[in-house]
């Protein structure tokens, strides 16, 4: 049915290419955007040309930045530069900016290893960041995601960067708070005995 | 940390009013787009102008249409117009013709019954569906979906619509083709017991 309405096929074509937007909800999406009226559809476009004009990857450690080469954490004085903390992506650092406690600046990596979607190291920022461990470096704190994919992508950066730097780390692994034994999966405890602190 | 970078803020306040994102993968969408070339994003925003510009609402029966107040069901001398199929959304008629075997026309609603959402029975095209109902129309299907908002939705109908058609009729409810009983739930059992034919 959708052959006879082009301007409707070529929408529903850009919008399949929209991450995170399921094949069954393109069809919504679309609705919802059609049942707007023109002008609140015009601010859409124009707050996306806006946005995607004005934010530009740090040209120090590729998190966004607004009207400036570097971003708002790599220009503060406030923070420790001797401390880089190696994330997958961009919102990685959202969530541990909100969760506070670091003073470091991040490196992001812009995705993890996945051979089967053909992700190798290749096309991670790792270069960029072996080019970032000047002798002023003390650590690097491996967040990439505690996943196979985010362990595959630490080990190799560890491998990489051993003799570049005094201290690599990695964010610990266990059981969330706010969580019951009963309900956790059998390699989450495990992580949680084997990475077991004194009290 | 994004009240530092207005841009993308805004972007993200216009993304999370699009249905069917998750709150946690607007982000996800955002980055997205900051990664594709001014070029691609024009396009895309060219693409849903083009597509919000062109496309209405049949006059008739309220699916899309491009180019003719009617649409192209309605429209084409080959459907029955006196057999009308209600259903709530555009994306269900996708789904009965992609399926064939209807010949009919249909009727969009806008929706169900959800008095939790705030929608009643004026914010659904019942009326318009009484003004269609002139002596030639014999059947009126109602494919209001399986669900609570959808039946309800379809006895309401029926109490208004059994004097002015002939015949009306729901779509058969019972287990799916190819399920097995073992992986069924109760109330879909239990209503094709009671729906059972004879063979």
């Amino acid at each position: 049915m959708l052959h006879q309405l082009p301007s409707l096929q070529r929408l529903v074509r850009h919008l399949q290419k929209v991450p995170y937007l399921a094949s069954k909800n393109v069809y919504k999406v679309a609705a919802h955007f059609l049942g707007q009226d023109q002008a609140q559809v015009q601010l859409f476009c124009k707050t996306l040309l806006d946005a995607c004009a004005a934010i530009k990857q740090c040209s120090m450690c590729f998190n966004w930045t607004e009207g400036a080469e570097l971003c708002l954490i790599c220009s503060s004085p406030a923070r420790d530069k001797t401390r880089i903390c190696v994330v997958e992506n961009w919102s990685d650092i959202t969530a541990l900016e909100n969760a506070g406690g670091f003073k470091g600046v991040y490196h992001v990596l812009g995705g993890a290893l996945c051979p089967l979607e053909g992700i190798g190291p290749e096309k991670l920022r790792i270069q960029e960041l072996l080019s970032r461990l000047s002798g002023e470096v003390c650590e690097v704190i491996l967040a990439t995601n505690q996943t196979p994919e985010g362990d595959a992508t630490a080990s190799l950066i560890a491998s990489k960067i051993t003799q570049h730097v005094a201290a690599i780390s990695r964010l610990a692994s266990g059981i969330p708070t706010g969580s019951t034994l009963e309900f956790m999966d059998r390699i989450t405890i495990a992580k949680a005995l084997s990475g077991r602190r004194p009290f």
